[in-house]
């Protein structure tokens, strides 16, 4: 029998991290330190934790990390100009809105107004579009790092049967699109799927981006397909029961230590990589 | 047995336009009359057609319509620079840019620099992620013409397998999304998908998107589908073959006068749209 494999995304991330090291000083010798900017509105304790998990993410790297903390009855319209200042400040590379924010922020129209040369999150319609047309700079950084794991560990998808269960705009649609424009057919799946065990069962590769814990089953997964872990529930319980799932596998990703800790390595790459594309205009306007 | 439907799209267009009559009187009556700039590159003849019908098709429901034609010769950048003078043209409401243009044009480019609020053909990136993401105005014509064509007949997707054979941005992909965005479970297939037939033979709702003449076989379709058929190939030939598919689909559009005359009235719905939306930000304004 072939060897199962773990999908590693401490190994991924760590060797994305690698390769950022050497841009970040190519950089720095140019006067250019990468910059991100995080804004989080409002006390909730996970969201907290999430931003703080990044900032530090950044600085261990030598990225800049500005933490933007706004007060809980921030309106909309305060929102709105915080990003506004931010899209205009060279020093920033890239923008975080820490989702989410408080129910009374109109939260779509903040993520709209973010510039999409600093979207490094991936959360604008117009980075989605981009990426599902093909030349997205930014994809959402979930999927972007399902896509990293299969890179890392030569996954094609060509040609074969996706099946994502979840349709979020960060994260069922834009891996749905990544997926696609990797020659996959693509089945998305939610909430109104009829017989969502049978369409599971079709898939070469499933994407487990539902939010629900141990949601989709063993006995649902195709013997030898690929699993796709985007889940991340409390008690650190993915999407994917575990062990039914790694029977029937061929490779999966675990929960934690799989699509989570490249999640944030692909934040820091758009950052990095953002950095570098504002010299790249700065050079060609001198 | 219950009644075969045959979705007739003269009947749906003729009823889009009825409902775009009124509207269009009550816009004469504040000054505005909706105007659609068409934008034809080079000498293609189907391409002349084209546009020429989109034209004439305006025209007879009062609708103006503003017809560039430019030489095969035109740069990109000339072609850029007549698109910003139409962006910043109050009296046009819509833009359409006839493709295929001239290869040595960059079409994409051209697309992207038509402004949202008149992008009514619905070509651009940001159009089909505003519509991914639920919230666009104008989705491409030729899907809303499809989602068109369910409503007038009462099909439901919600909860139904949606198998869309084919992924270009302006056909597979935004009506892949809009029947997400109505809750079925969507299959995007194209060139790359293995086994297409058995994947078809899944679908409540088969799209037929792929533009190749007769392509989707009566024996791939489940007793009882719905075949939507946006094919339009040389000699008014569908993407499915209409006999077969007929004998086993609950209900389907035929070709010619099926998707085609509806799409035609989706643009001519965009237009009127557009020229509304105008008005309500120039009252906004005063």
């Amino acid at each position: 029998m072939e060897k199962k494999i773990i999908l590693d995304g401490n190994v991924v991330a760590k060797h994305v991290k690698d390769q950022l090291k050497n841009r970040i000083e190519e950089l720095k010798g140019k006067d250019v330190v990468p910059c991100l900017a995080t804004i989080l509105v409002g006390d909730d304790p996970s969201s907290e934790t999430y931003v703080r998990m990044k900032g530090n993410a950044c600085e261990k790297l030598a990225i800049l990390s500005k933490r933007i903390h706004m007060s809980k009855d921030t309106t909309t319209q305060e929102l709105l100009e915080k990003i506004t200042e931010l899209n205009d400040d060279p020093s920033v590379h890239g923008i975080l809105l820490q989702h989410p924010v408080p129910g009374h922020i109109d939260e779509r129209k903040a993520f709209e107004a973010i510039a999409i040369e600093k979207d490094v999150d991936g959360v604008t319609s117009l980075g989605y579009g981009q990426t599902a047309f093909g030349f997205g700079e930014y994809p959402s950084c979930t999927p972007a790092a399902i896509l990293e794991i299969m890179d890392f560990y030569k996954l094609n998808a060509e040609g074969k049967h996706a099946v994502v269960v979840g349709r979020s705009p960060i994260l069922g649609k834009p891996v749905s699109a990544l997926l696609l424009n990797r020659n996959a057919t693509v089945t998305t799946c939610h909430s109104y799927t009829q017989n969502l065990p049978q369409i599971v069962k079709q898939a070469d590769i499933v994407v487990a981006a539902v939010g629900k814990p141990n949601f989709i089953k063993g006995e649902w997964i195709k013997e030898g397909a690929i699993v796709l872990d985007a889940g991340y529930n409390e008690g650190n319980i993915g999407d994917a029961e575990y062990d039914s799932c790694f029977e029937k596998a061929f490779a999966i990703t675990p929960v934690p230590g799989g699509v989570g800790p490249v999640t944030i390595s692909m934040l820091l790459k758009h950052t990095v990589h953002a950095a570098g594309k504002s010299l790249e205009i700065h050079e060609k306007h001198k």
